[in-house]
């Protein structure tokens, strides 16, 4: 029974509806339409082309990205009035033809990324191709009830996952790839410059591979849930950064800097924190040029890694994390909200700096 | 027979010397004695100490640093009046005791980095410990007759090595480490911006691994010089580097950039012409922080590494090079003067711009 549309009904006839069988044609879609502002609207079911496959959408996390373009700074790249979101994880609702091992049910997530445009010049890096549309930015996205994406987008998630959980497969994959980049190891030492919900995505990612993790962050409120969640946590603002890190690793220094926060004093730190032959892996996207000591690169035989999205192995890693580790990930989750409320949700994110993820209920 | 010795006794004398049978106790060597001034002086000749050899350095080369040395910028760190010079190449003189393996007469060339004070928090990166000296800047260099050097700083060459060309084993050795660093592969097309001597040994050891060469120089004289090597050669100014190495690349953009240059307009093209997952080495030494486009690390995943000095495996790469391969070398030493002429040595290179490798024969 779909509840959304039993309470539809249930709403519309004044009765009680005990069972419901309905050839539905019709859901609930949100639309970005500028000027920080999202419409609901009741939109046509559509059934999967060739090789797609129809999602029933159990939950979608608010992006960073999707924050930018509710703040208008996208309007040139989205298509107004566009179904945003991509954070999401959901089930199997209908299979496209041609599409095969997919089944009616399945828990599923999407990988957004199409890179059907995919060339020799790309030298095989598939997730960074020089043609990538991005699913839920350059095409339509998943804060809707059903949604029709390509059938290689799909991860498969084990019977038993919990879909809210999952919802948080698409961000732990970024934090995968951030630590696969950065080719961290059990036993070294990352700092993480930034305590937000990346940086402790980040963190957990690192601290399952055995690192030694230090969160750098500057609110006292993040630095206190940091430390809830057992990190070794610290200002560098009250504290010496580089002492402290130094203190705990009898000099060495980090092996490898997550530069998460994405401001100067940053970039500043990343250099003097990692020690000799540190990796610093670039989260935070800068969008103009900034200062860097290439002096200390040169110094220590500094890397700079850039990253970029995710790669299958990092989703396949993210759901493991997800159905089988006891890392709290959940603890990121600030507020759920159903997908009607996509307006109010996005204001309460302007509102609240200190929140981390937010999520819509796609059936609600 | 000592021609150096014979030809100061024949001139005391006032007789021709046939035949010399000489204990000595004194040479030449230099001193820089701060603001744009070397001396010459007769110096004792040192019995090598435990665990030190005694080299009669055949040929030393002036680096970039001993410029700076000799320009007053470096006035903090050497020891006024010191003997610099480390790009050099000599032959085994004295052995000091527990010195074993070495024979007087072997040909060898300096590795003039000293890492006693090597730590655990160095992490087994001997070449960059964070208390690392440079002998020739830190202590007592090559610009002397002879000279007396820890043994485990020697290399080996063959007995057939010509030590003029030999000198230039320590600037190759770092291009080696360069190329190395950068993971440079055959197939793969490295771009080289700056086409000074570095620049075009860089190029040479890319062009030995079997990598695509495209070298950026603004200088017309230095373009032609790469060409007459058979390099190929491009103005940044004159050309759209970007569709140049697109127009040779099939698209791909450089695999590896080395940045060579030192200049704000190579750091913002380096990020351009890398491909994605292109590795950017920094060759140049940048005293300053830099704007930098950390934007393009995250949308190709580019990579900057820091590169210094060498590693034992770069010199035994450098001295096979030297020794075995038909690279041309020896086309970028531009002059050789004797040791006693280093002061119009210094002088010569800070007339000329467009020199390359300058050489001091320290037995003349």
């Amino acid at each position: 029974m779909r509840e959304y549309d039993k309470h539809i009904i249930e709403q519309f006839l004044g009765v009680e509806v005990l069972q419901l069988e309905l050839t539905y044609k019709y859901m609930k879609a949100t639309f970005y339409e500028g000027n920080k502002t999202f419409s609901v609207k009741d939109t046509e079911v559509k059934e999967p082309a060739a090789g797609e496959v129809r999602i029933k959408v159990a939950y979608c996390g608010v992006c960073g990205t999707d924050v930018h373009i509710y703040h208008g700074m996208m309007d040139k790249r989205v298509s107004i009035p566009q179904i945003i979101g991509h954070e999401m994880s959901g089930e199997v609702d209908a299979v496209g033809a041609g599409v095969e091992g997919y089944a009616v049910g399945e828990k599923v997530v999407v990988r957004p990324l199409d890179n059907r445009k995919e060339k020799a010049s790309d030298k095989g890096f598939s997730h960074i191709i020089e043609e990538l549309k991005f699913i839920g930015i350059d095409s339509e996205g998943a804060m809707q009830q059903y949604w029709n994406v390509p059938a290689f987008t799909l991860h498969k998630l084990p019977a038993e996952t919990d879909l809210k959980k999952a919802a948080l497969i698409e961000p732990l994959s970024v934090a995968c790839h951030d630590v696969s980049r950065g080719r961290l190891k059990a036993g070294e030492t990352a700092v993480v410059l930034g305590g937000g919900p990346i940086g402790l995505l980040v963190a957990m990612v690192a601290k399952s591979v055995g690192a030694q993790v230090i969160i750098s962050e500057v609110n006292e409120n993040r630095i206190a849930k940091a430390k809830d969640l057992g990190f070794d946590a610290v200002s560098p603002i009250k504290e010496n950064l580089v002492e402290y890190v130094k203190g705990k690793t009898e000099g060495r220094l980090a092996d490898v800097v997550f530069e998460v926060a994405g401001v100067q004093p940053a970039l500043d730190i990343m250099t003097e924190v990692a020690g000799i032959r540190g990796r610093i892996v670039m989260v935070a996207i800068h969008g103009e040029a900034k200062p860097i000591s290439l002096f200390k690169f040169f110094w220590k035989e500094l890397e700079l890694i850039g990253a970029r999205v995710y790669e299958p192995a990092d989703y396949e890693q993210a759901i493991k994390l997800i159905v089988n580790s006891d890392l709290p990930f959940e603890t990121i989750i600030t507020a759920t909200e159903p997908l009607t409320n996509i307006q109010g949700l996005f204001e309460q994110i302007d509102s609240n700096p200190e929140g981390m993820k937010y999520l819509l209920n796609c059936q609600e």
